[in-house]
């Protein structure tokens, strides 16, 4: 009944992305307290550009070359950084009318933007259409709405059928396939979908199978990709034409949470040189693609706030800066999340500190939901200092209810 | 080992606020589907005039006349809400420098008006000291940087100081006293501060005491004033000068999830008459405040969004509408809740329903988590037809992502 081995504390994966100097954390090559000089206020979410083109680099040497890269930018849809991002990938997947815009101001190319959503409106389906992109069809009404759009307008609508897939990705954050899902049409209804495509006179071009999102293990990953593309291969048996785009989704998680560890590239990229040269005898002509958000642009963002007080209240000390849950509801534990863990997080200007204090970090609203870090070892910290919360370039500023208790508006800079 | 007795699922509080006419809503007398085509668009929150009227008369009618109502407008801070508001209520509570415009923009007397609030900003003190209102302090930095402006501007600040307990309110939906706190200054460091305030010039008027919120047992809640006022008369014996404002907070919940019902306001309102009379005697010309958010607003407001599919997935319907968690994260059940419920919820074109069938009510986003309806009993609906969320009139619009996904923006109309 003895433990006479002592377990450590799991803790955050090294954050090695950003480069210190002089003490100092340094994004886009700028030391973190110019930079908060040069935007001018504070709170700031802050991409480092460099970060975005090494990921995508990365991820070119493992996968092999014929794999598109899309970028989904619902993950970030800042436009200076869907600019930068349209200019690196091959393709650009958009959830609203909005981000569609968006895409195209950043000049992707419409052949190369694919729409998804499971409640797309009559204007937005019009939009799309008008722009030429692919549209992700997800249910029966929307391909009687682009019958009806392509009878009036003349164009015929460009559509791939997303899938609800008859499995689910193991060890997913969020699971978006298998069982009865809002997402895409179950994978037993396609046939009948397919033949109505073939009908209306669409377009048709392929499948989107997406199984789930922020997954940390390979083998899940190359698993999904496995089944994803047997399930292709199964439907395409039905589709009114040869398959010329298969989404085999994404799913690469980045770690949040102590414990958690960075995604193994390698196994992923072999198991897409076999589906790839399967692809090129099953499916002359088809372009593999992977759809990442996250992945792609996660690690590249921090999220920026200064101290303005530090409180003890009954042998506690509490860190209060003027950013928090308003600006980056993730990191405070309110976006899916069952149980609140800490983000990881520096104070960015004493990066080598001598002395370490167990503080917590809360931002100025008044609720008690409004927590970046509960107890966490931190540099010992002062008003003035400069909190950072890593892994903070997904699902940051736009999921975040900005608006709570009027306080200013957070910024965004890339770097 | 038998259970002969079958236990009721519960149910949710009936929603009686609103009347139903030839089978629809009516809102402000205007019936749903008119008031959804003068709005010109969905999704929309709407909030009821006479319903914010009717809560502040019954208030009135069940707390002594001596105790004043004020509305903290973090809970809902519409500029035309809170014109309503101030014309009802005795005083607004601000929490932030953005709040303050909007109170004094709706014509709030600034000497009735208080501004707490754990990380308040120089400028945000500045702008409340120009304004004359009463600050309610939380830590010895604001008071240092009070007596600053003091000195530079010659307007000494008032203040009360945000106390903040050694007790806890029971049954709380969230807890905002008792044990480390960012809140306030903890109950033992107060006459320390008191002493500071006295040293430092400041116009001492009182305290502030707030437990904690969401609570439907009006037992938690006259313990929670009991303790209040107890603490506050031995604070009292350290201030500088006589107390004159007594906020005792607020905490007063209302019924969200199945199984909650009403608060009863009688033994809270008996047990304030009893304060008010001790009050008289214990610390003559001190003002006695209740300050209410949720309690005031909630229940008058509702969020409509229009469902625009109907999809069959694997013996499971979902109705897709064109409004979710980006306008409504609370309903969506990642605003604090440690385990998603139901909001009340219903088909507002389709109140006298025949049919009824059992559904998930889902919004746009390509995203789990963008639930209104986990398995519920509705009339049964098609697309154009639209659902309500009861409940929807605090800490909705403002508490959401807005900009999530690039949807068309949401809007909120007084009726």
């Amino acid at each position: 009944m003895n433990h006479p081995i002592t377990r450590m504390a799991p803790t955050h994966a090294p954050m090695g992305q950003f480069p210190v100097e002089n003490g100092e954390l340094v994004i886009g090559g700028i030391p973190l307290t110019r930079l908060a000089a040069r935007v001018g206020q504070t709170p700031f979410y802050a991409y480092d550009r460099s970060l975005l083109r090494r990921r995508v680099a990365d991820l070119r040497a493992t996968l092999p070359t014929s794999v598109k890269l899309h970028y989904a930018m619902k993950a970030n849809p800042m436009p200076a950084l869907v600019c930068q991002m349209a200019s690196l990938v091959d393709g650009i997947d958009v959830a609203s009318g909005g981000e569609l815009k968006v895409a195209l101001d950043a000049g992707a190319d419409p052949r190369e933007i694919s729409f998804a959503g499971p409640g797309k409106q009559t204007g937005e389906l019009r939009q799309a259409v008008a722009a030429g992109v692919l549209i992700n069809v997800e249910s029966f009404r929307e391909v009687a709405e682009l019958a009806k759009i392509g009878r009036e307008t003349g164009c015929p609508a460009r559509v791939a059928v997303r899938v609800n897939p008859d499995f689910e990705l193991k060890s997913s954050g969020m699971k978006m396939g298998g069982g009865p899902r809002q997402f895409g049409v179950d994978a037993e209804q396609v046939p009948e979908l397919l033949a109505e495509i073939g009908r209306a006179g669409l377009t048709f071009e392929g499948f989107h199978l997406f199984a789930g999102s922020q997954n940390l293990k390979a083998e899940s990953i190359v698993e999904a990709q496995c089944k994803s593309y047997e399930l292709a291969l199964r439907l395409a048996q039905s589709a009114p034409s040869p398959i010329r785009f298969l989404n085999l989704g994404g799913g690469f998680g980045i770690p949040y949470f102590p414990g958690e560890h960075r995604l193994s590239l390698a196994p992923i990229g072999s198991n897409l040189v076999t589906i790839s040269e399967r692809a090129s005898r099953d499916l002359p002509g088809a372009a593999l693609v992977i759809e990442l958000g996250r992945y792609l642009v996660g690690e590249a963002g921090i999220y920026v706030a200064r101290i303005i007080d530090r409180k003890h209240s009954r042998d506690h000390t509490f860190l209060i800066t003027d950013g928090g849950l308003h600006h980056h509801l993730s990191a405070s534990g309110n976006f899916g999340q069952v149980i609140r863990k800490n983000y990881p997080i520096a104070i960015g200007n004493r990066m080598t500190p001598e002395k370490k204090q167990t503080v917590s970090v809360v931002g100025p609203l008044c609720t008690p939901l409004d927590l970046l870090a509960d107890r966490m070892e931190l540099a010992a910290a002062e008003p003035g200092d400069l909190v950072v919360v890593f892994q903070s370039g997904a699902y940051g500023f736009t999921a975040s209810p900005m608006a709570f208790l009027g306080h200013p508006d957070c910024l965004e800079v890339m770097v």
